[in-house]
C-alpha cells in the first residue's frame, strides 16, 4: 500500500480528503477555471495551434498530475515557453494550421510525456540538472523577449511570422503597409486596461477596503474582463468586417481520447525537440512547486513529479492537446485562493470541459490581438535584465553561457539557444576544473594549521614540499598535476619529501591514479620521497584496491601535522 | 631572443651544437632510418595510400619536428593508430587508390597540422585532457586489434577489406577460397622470423656477449632483413607471377611541395576526423617525449609541442605525405642508439630522402604480406588486456568508458569509439558529482577535529546542524544539495542552526549561489539561522560579490570550532 501511495500520491491525500477541503478546493478551482479560458486560447495561439486544442490540454492532463502529482497545489497546463518551443518544433514538421501540424504537436506531447515517465521511473531527474540557472535565466528572459515581439503582428494585424527575432523584425517592417487600424486600437486598448490592472488595480481595490487575497485574484481575472469586453465590441461594432481577425469557430464538445497516428520519420525529428521541451518544463514546474510547497512545509518528490508531468502530457497527447507542464502564475493564483488538495486541479479540468461544451459559441466573436496582448503583459513579467547584471558581477564564465543562451535563442532558435548554453556551461566547468587551485602550504606557527605560503605567514622547510589540491583529480586536471609539480620539483633544488595533502581530493579516478603513479616513479628516479596527508575514507578505499599504495615510495599520514612531525624528524635525525 | 627560442628550441639547442654530438646523432639517425623504411611502407598500405606516400611522410615532417619540437628525442612519422584513422577517414571521401584519396590524405594532415598549431598558439592544449587515460587504453588496444585483423588479408591474399571487426571477419570468411598459397607461406615464414627476433634473438646476442643496446637494435633491424630476404625470395622464385602481391613501381624521386586542391566539402568532412586524429596523436606524442625526457632530467613544453606536430603535419601535407605523429617505437630506438638533439631528425629525413631517390627501384619486389606481417607483429604489442582488469578493479565508471570506447572501435568505428567513450567519460564525471558526497559532521570530543557521525564518535547538539559538502558546489549538483537539506530538517525537528562546513568546497557558481540564497531564505521562514565555516578564499572573495553575505541570517566563522564554540554558547545563554 505505502508502496503503491510513492506512485499514486492520490491514495494518500484521497483517504483523509473532507467537506472543508471541498469547499476550499472549489473555490480556488472557480478562479483558477476563469484565469485559465483565455491563457488556454492564447497559448493554443502562441503555439500556433487552433484555439480549442489550448482547451482540449486544459482538461486530462489535470486530472492526470491530480492522481500522480506531490504538489498541493501546483496548475499545470499550457504555458508560455513550452508553447513557443512547441510551435517552433511542430512548424518544422509542416506548416501551421495543416492537420499534419496538429498531429506533431500531440505527438510532440506523447514522446515528452514517455519521456519524463522513464526518467522518473529510471530516477534520471538528474539529467535537468545539466541546465544550469543562467542558462534557464537567460532562456527565460530571451523567449519572452521573442514571444512578445512574436506576438507584435498581432496587435498591428499582420499577418507575417518568424521564430527568430531579425525574421520577426524583418517581417514586421517589410509588412507594416498591411496593417489594419482597427486591430491596433483593439490592441492598444487592452494593452493599456491591462496594464492599468496589472499596476494600479490592486492599490486602488486595497485603498476601497477590499482584502488583499481577493485583490490579488482580481488583478489576475483581468484578462477575462478584457476578453469579455472586446467580444461584446467586435459584435457591436462588427470588427470582424472591419478587418480584425477573430479567433473564429471552435469546434463544440469535448476531445475523443485517441492515439495520434505514429509516424517513425515524425517521431525521429520531434525526440530532440521533445527532451528540450520535457526538461525545461520539468525545472520550471518543479522549482514552481517546491517554493510553494516550502511555504506550507509540504515536500516535493522529483523523481515522482517526472511520472506525473508525465503522465500529464501523456494525457495531452491522447485528447488532442499538446506539452504542458506546472505554470507559475496559475499555480500562484491556485494557492492563493486557497487551494488545499490536488483536487482542486480536477475541478478545474471539470470547469474547463463546461466551457468548452458551452462558452465557445461565446468565443467566436474574440479578436486575436486581444490574445496576443495578454500574452505580451504575461511573458514580459518573465524577463529580468537584472539577473543579466547579478550574474556578470558574480561570475564571467556563468555570465557567457547565459549570454549565449540569450543571444543564441533570439537570433538563432530556442533550441540552438538551449543547446548552446548547456554546451558551454559543461566546457566551462571542465575547463575550470582541469585548472585546479594547486597550494604549496606550510605551517602556521604555533598551530597545527597549514595555509597557503602566498596568504600567510608560514613555515616551510627546503627539504620537504607540501602541496594542497583544491579539487578532485580525475581525467581534466591530471596531466596539469603532473606538468605543476614537476615544476615545483624542479625549483626546490634541496627537495627529499613531497606530501600531497588530499583533505579537497573528494574523488580519484583511473586517470588521476595513473598520473599520480607516474608522479611516484619520476620523484623515485630523482630520489624524492612521495607521501600523501588527510586522505578522505572513500579515496582511501578506492586506492587500497589498487597497487599505488604499494608502490608509494612514502608513507599515508592521517593529518598534514602528523606528516610534517614525523617527516622533520626524520631529516634531522 | 628568448621568445623567438621559445617557438624555435633550434635556436636554443642548435647554438650548442658540438662535434660529440654531431658522431651520436648521426649514429642514432642511420639505425632509426633502417627501421624507418619498411615502417613507412607498411603504414601506407595499412592508410590505404601508395608506398611512396609513407616515405614522404617521413622526409619534411621530421624536419618540421626538428625546428619546433621541444623533445631531444621525439622521432616522428607515420604511425600505426593514426594510419587506421586516417584510412577511415579518406576512405570514407573516394576509394582507395583514386586520386581524391590521396588528396583527401594530404588535405587531412594539412587541416589536423593547423588545427594543431591552432591549438598551441591559442593555449588550448587542455582539450586532449578529455581524452581519460581509460579511453586511450581503450582505444589503442581496440585499434591494434582492429588492424591485426585488417591485415590478415594480405597475408592469405584475400582482396576485401572493412574498417569493423564484424565486416573484417565476414570478409575475410566469404572470400577464403580465394586465398593465395604461396602468399600465406611467405607470410608464415616472415611472421615467424619476426616473432623469433622479438621473443628469442636479444638472449641469444646477449649471450653471444654483444652489449646490451647492440642486441636491442639488432633486434629492432628486424623488419628490415625480412624486407630483404622476401625481395630476394621474390626475384628468385618469381612469386609476383605466383600470385603473390607485390609492392610494384614505386615513383623515384623526392615530392614537390604543393598545396593540395582545397575542397571546401571536403575539408568540412575531414574536419571531425582531423580533430580526433590531432587530439590522439598529440596525447600518445607528449607521453612518449614525457617518458623519455624524465630519463634524462629534460623537460617537454606541451603547447610548443602543438606547434611542432602541428608543423610536422602542414609540412606532410605540403609535401604529398599524410597525419604523423610521435612514435613510441622509433623514439626508442633513437633514444637508445644515443640520439642527443633533435638533429638526429633532421638526418633521419635525409636518410629517408636519399632512400627514396635510390632504393625505390630495390622495393618493387616486396611483397604486401611481409609489410602486414611487420604491422601485426608492430600493433600487438600495443594490445595490452591487464589494463581492462586493472580499471575493472579499480572503479567500473572509468572501466565503462573504456568498455564503450573499445566496443565502439572495433564493432562500430574507429571515430565512434572515441566518440562514445570521451562522451561517457564525460556524463559519468557529472553524474558523480551531481550526487555529492554530504556528512553530517560532529565534534570529535577533546579536539578542534570535526568528523562525519557514521563513521566516528562524535559529539552533536540537536540544535546545532553541522554539514559538510565534499565537493565544489555547481549547476549539476545544487538541487541535490537543496533536497539533502531540506530532508535533514524535516528530520531535525528542534534544529536553530545549520551551519554549512566548506571545507572541500573549491568554488560556488552562480547556479550554486542561487540556491544557498534559497535554502537561507527557505530556513529563514522555519525561524532556523544559516551559518558558513571554513569558506575557502577565492570562494570568499567571490561571494563578496554577490548580495548573499548581506542576506544571510547567521554568519560566517573562520573555523567550525569556532562556529560550534559561539553557537553552543549563545543556545545555552
Amino acid at each position: 500500500m505505502t508502496r503503491l501511495a510513492r506512485y499514486l500520491p492520490i491514495l494518500d491525500w484521497g483517504r483523509h480528503y473532507g467537506r472543508s477541503n471541498l469547499a476550499n478546493d472549489l473555490i480556488a478551482a472557480i478562479i483558477v477555471t476563469i484565469m485559465l479560458i483565455p491563457q488556454s486560447l492564447a497559448y493554443a495561439m502562441l503555439a500556433g495551434l487552433p484555439a480549442e486544442v489550448g482547451l482540449y490540454a486544459s482538461i486530462l492532463p489535470l486530472i492526470a498530475y491530480a492522481i500522480f502529482g506531490t504538489s498541493r497545489t501546483l496548475a499545470v497546463g499550457p504555458v508560455a515557453v513550452i508553447s513557443l518551443m512547441t510551435a517552433v518544433a511542430v512548424g518544422e514538421i509542416a506548416a501551421q494550421g495543416t492537420h499534419s501540424n496538429l498531429i506533431a504537436a500531440m505527438l510532440l506531447a506523447l514522446i515528452s510525456g514517455l519521456m519524463l515517465v522513464s526518467m522518473g521511473l529510471f530516477r534520471l531527474g538528474f539529467v535537468a540538472n545539466f541546465l544550469s540557472r543562467p542558462v534557464i535565466s537567460g532562456f527565460i528572459t530571451a523567449s519572452g523577449l521573442l514571444i512578445a515581439a512574436g506576438q507584435v503582428r498581432h496587435l498591428l494585424g499582420i499577418p507575417t511570422g518568424g521564430d527568430t527575432l531579425p525574421k520577426i523584425l524583418v517581417g514586421l517592417g517589410e509588412n507594416l503597409s498591411a496593417g489594419n487600424l482597427p486591430t491596433f486600437f483593439v490592441a492598444v486598448g487592452v494593452l493599456a486596461f491591462l496594464y492599468f490592472v496589472r499596476l494600479k488595480l490592486k492599490a486602488l481595490l486595497l485603498r476601497l477596503g477590499v482584502r488583499p487575497r481577493l485583490a490579488e485574484i482580481a488583478v489576475k481575472a483581468g484578462p477575462v474582463v478584457a476578453v469579455a469586453t472586446t467580444i461584446l465590441a467586435a459584435s457591436a461594432f462588427r470588427l470582424g468586417e472591419a478587418g480584425v481577425v477573430l479567433v473564429g469557430e471552435i469546434p463544440q464538445g469535448l476531445p475523443v481520447p485517441a492515439l495520434p497516428i505514429i509516424d517513425l520519420d515524425m517521431v525521429r525529428a520531434l525526440a530532440g525537440p521533445a527532451l528540450l521541451i520535457s526538461l525545461i518544463g520539468f525545472v520550471e514546474s518543479v522549482s514552481v512547486a517546491q517554493t510553494l510547497a516550502a511555504k506550507r512545509r509540504q515536500r516535493i518528490i522529483p523523481d515522482q513529479e517526472l511520472i506525473a508531468l508525465g503522465a500529464a502530457n501523456i494525457a495531452s497527447g491522447l485528447s488532442s492537446g499538446y506539452p504542458v507542464t506546472g505554470g507559475f502564475a496559475r499555480s500562484v493564483v491556485n494557492f492563493d485562493a486557497g487551494a488545499e488538495t490536488p483536487a482542486a486541479g480536477i475541478y478545474t479540468a471539470i470547469g474547463i470541459a463546461l466551457a468548452t461544451l458551452f462558452l465557445t459559441p461565446l468565443l467566436t466573436k474574440l479578436p486575436q490581438a486581444t490574445l496576443a496582448a495578454t500574452i505580451i503583459v504575461a511573458v514580459l513579467s518573465l524577463v529580468d535584465f537584472s539577473i543579466i547584471r547579478r550574474v556578470w558581477r558574480y561570475s564571467k564564465a556563468d555570465f557567457s553561457a547565459m549570454a549565449a543562451t540569450m543571444v543564441g535563442t533570439l537570433f538563432l532558435g530556442v533550441e540552438i539557444g538551449v543547446v548552446m548554453g548547456v554546451g558551454l556551461s559543461l566546457l566551462l566547468h571542465l575547463y575550470r576544473t582541469s585548472r585546479p587551485h594547486i597550494a604549496v602550504v606550510g605551517q602556521v606557527p604555533g598551530t597545527e594549521h597549514f595555509r597557503n605560503v602566498d596568504r600567510h605567514r608560514v613555515i616551510i622547510s627546503p627539504e620537504i614540499l607540501s602541496v594542497r589540491v583544491d579539487e578532485s583529480l580525475y581525467f581534466a586536471n591530471t596531466r596539469y598535476l603532473e606538468d605543476h609539480i614537476s615544476e615545483l620539483v624542479a625549483e626546490w633544488t634541496q627537495l627529499k619529501h613531497v606530501i600531497l595533502m588530499c583533505s579537497a581530493v573528494n574523488a580519484i579516478d583511473a586517470s588521476a591514479l595513473e598520473s599520480l603513479e607516474e608522479i611516484n616513479h619520476r620523484l623515485r628516479d630523482a630520489g624524492i620521497f612521495m607521501h600523501l596527508s588527510e586522505v578522505k575514507g572513500p579515496v582511501m578505499d578506492r586506492l587500497k584496491r589498487s597497487p599505488f599504495l604499494h608502490n608509494l615510495t612514502g608513507r599515508v599520514f592521517l593529518s598534514q601535522y602528523e606528516a610534517i612531525t614525523v617527516l622533520t624528524q626524520k631529516s634531522s635525525a
